[in-house]
């Protein structure tokens, strides 16, 4: 199975690609970061955001796109750019009826290094052990990208959801977590992809 | 000049076409909402919104697309979902080469009632004068959508971003507008459109 996982960005777009055989066997394919250019107009970089999505989806066909969940809690001044390159990434995949899984930050960190407060470096040196790369994975603000692909491979049902993970979480985090789960729940409901 | 005006919402997102002739002469051409059904998961309800978004696009084939402005402050619940479509209808004008224009709720009830702070019925009885509609604009909450081309109609340029809109907004409001105001000049100087 290819999963492909999506740290999403307006001005760098993290894009990483593995494959999951039998026995949670995880295989490294690709990573790479797509980007805009910060002096551009909104819809023009969100159009070159957009294609360079789909280009990778094209070219690499996975079974799933896994994309980080955007809180509206988060920096104010990235977060509705974040989302919106977090809603196109859904449209490539659903355009194509690829199937669209999302986790949360403190779910991969959690899922990758066992611990939902990791930091960026630890993040980084696991995905390359879990991957078997000789070295820190390049980009490395990437490595997000692979870690949630990752984490969709070890837990494609998102049962890190409980206990464990909430520790991680601020009052605000839990809040929108809650909302989180009751429209995962409507939605699992309905589509019955076991997402 | 065809004009599509855009309401962004995830459940309800209004459009309204209008055409722009000489003499700042206004005439209504089309009113609608797009849906997405809120039992659905997110990606579903983006690719319906798209799809519905791309198709009055190709149908219109407007001069412009100009779309509310959506702030980072507004309802935490939906402001993701309102930025995501707000996200994809500048994605579907800029893959069509379709200049994009953007207009806060405050500058658009301005243009429309002269009043920045004016209430939704005043905005669509103005509505229905300006376009000589013999009724209030169907359905009533894409009057919005059509209010918002009339504001692009009138000010393409936004020139009532300064003293008299700044009345109306919420310190965290005029925090962003000052954001959106220097993107906006950043932009401006990059494309040269006059937007």
């Amino acid at each position: 199975m290819i999963i492909l996982g999506v740290d999403p960005g307006l001005t760098r777009c993290g894009v990483g690609v593995i494959e999951a055989g039998g026995g949670r066997r995880l295989s490294f394919v690709h990573v790479d970061v797509v980007r805009s250019d910060p002096s551009q107009s909104q819809d023009l970089r969100l159009l070159k955001i957009w294609r360079g999505l789909s280009e990778k989806i094209d070219r690499f066909a996975p079974d799933v796109v896994s994309i980080e969940q955007v809180f509206a809690q988060h920096n104010v001044d990235t977060v509705l750019g974040t989302a919106q390159v977090a809603g196109l990434a859904m449209v490539a995949a659903a355009e194509r009826s690829i199937p669209v899984a999302v986790h949360t930050p403190s779910e991969v960190k959690l899922a990758v290094t066992g611990n939902g407060a990791a930091q960026k470096i630890q993040v980084e040196r696991m995905v390359a052990r879990i991957l078997h790369l000789n070295k820190l994975p390049q980009p490395p603000d990437a490595a997000d990208a692979l870690a949630q692909a990752i984490c969709h491979a070890l837990h494609p049902s998102g049962e890190l959801q409980g206990g464990e993970r909430d520790q991680h979480l601020t009052a605000a985090q839990r809040q929108w977590a809650v909302a989180v789960q009751k429209s995962r729940n409507a939605s699992s409901k309905m589509r019955g992809r076991g997402m």
